[in-house]
């Protein structure tokens, strides 16, 4: 018993990623009380973002210029491969990592029907056929599909002369072993480093 | 180091009641992601709700015609008083209530500087003054501001010779004795009814 345009804008913030009827309908409400303003500036950000966003030329990530500003400031000598736009947001958090970016847009998943070609591997190829490169970190995910990702590339990129390096798989810091499941500890055992 | 465009559209969607940060950028980075028609459907049906939403002149709440479907469609002898338009939707749930509502749009609190004239009490008072009204069931929320406000508007009904109830109170459905709060269990108590 809700009126159709509300309905409409219930429906609408439900396409969001994890977002209920319930929420939806808070957030359509919030929408409908707050001020005309607010909607217009709701509008212009979703269709300014929509509009002006598009990918980087060099990594791939989103940016509304034609090379984004990470890969217009730093050194090109390192590159981070990541899944996902969301990754380099994670990866920027520390502060002392002063590389680029490769955004993927995914990981090889036979089950998803995903292969080499569907991700940007060609592209990190291209990057790297210019010898300036020095090392490749891959930062995929720690699961079945981000390791064997790696894998992959690192095949690849081997025989090219360039360091494949992956992020370092064991138990998180602050967490507690008691909770820590078999396969993160067997990997954090196997890469055990000596305490100087 | 996030683009501005991308920024300022999470910044939007943090205005949304109970978005964080890392919820708002997955609400921004799906925009970005989804199709141009989907932003454009999202802008539309924003502006359209902000710009056809108004409300129903008898009881309230959010309509897009002059009275709302409820108000148009029900009989008008019972009377629900609720705090907010979303609480209309709650109680629209109980299949088997075929009266009206009236939308106060907040209780009575002092604290909040939001004393009876700030609330919809004026309009509640015309719509009895018709004399056609034989009840108003008093369905604000039971903590001590709904309870303050459902008081108060017993007190200017009763002179007019309408009979106003309230929800009742007590222990909720399905929930654990072990874990309901003192004054919920008094509540209980003293409304305990005698099993036939």
């Amino acid at each position: 018993m809700q009126e159709e345009k509300i309905e409409r804008l219930i429906e609408m913030f439900r396409t969001l990623p994890g977002v209920g009827y319930k929420n939806a309908q808070r957030y359509a409400y919030s929408i409908i009380e707050g001020s005309s303003d607010r909607a217009k500036n709701f509008c212009e950000a979703i269709s300014e973002a929509k509009a002006k966003i598009g990918f980087c030329k060099v990594c791939g990530n989103f940016t509304d210029k034609e090379v984004c500003s990470i890969c217009s400031r730093r050194d090109h000598k390192t590159i981070c491969v990541v899944k996902e736009p969301k990754d380099v947001i994670s990866m920027e958090k520390v502060k002392n990592y002063n590389g680029v970016y490769h955004v993927l847009f995914g990981t090889i998943s036979p089950l998803n029907n995903k292969g080499p070609d569907d991700i940007k591997i060609k592209e990190l190829l291209s990057r790297i056929s210019n010898g300036k490169v020095e090392e490749v970190i891959m930062a995929t995910n720690p699961d079945v599909e981000g390791d064997a990702t790696a894998m992959y590339i690192a095949k690849l990129l081997k025989p090219l002369g360039v360091k494949v390096t992956r992020l370092a798989q064991g138990v998180a810091m602050g967490s507690d072993l008691e909770y820590a499941d078999e396969v993160t500890l067997s990997r954090a055992l196997e890469a055990r480093r000596t305490i100087d």
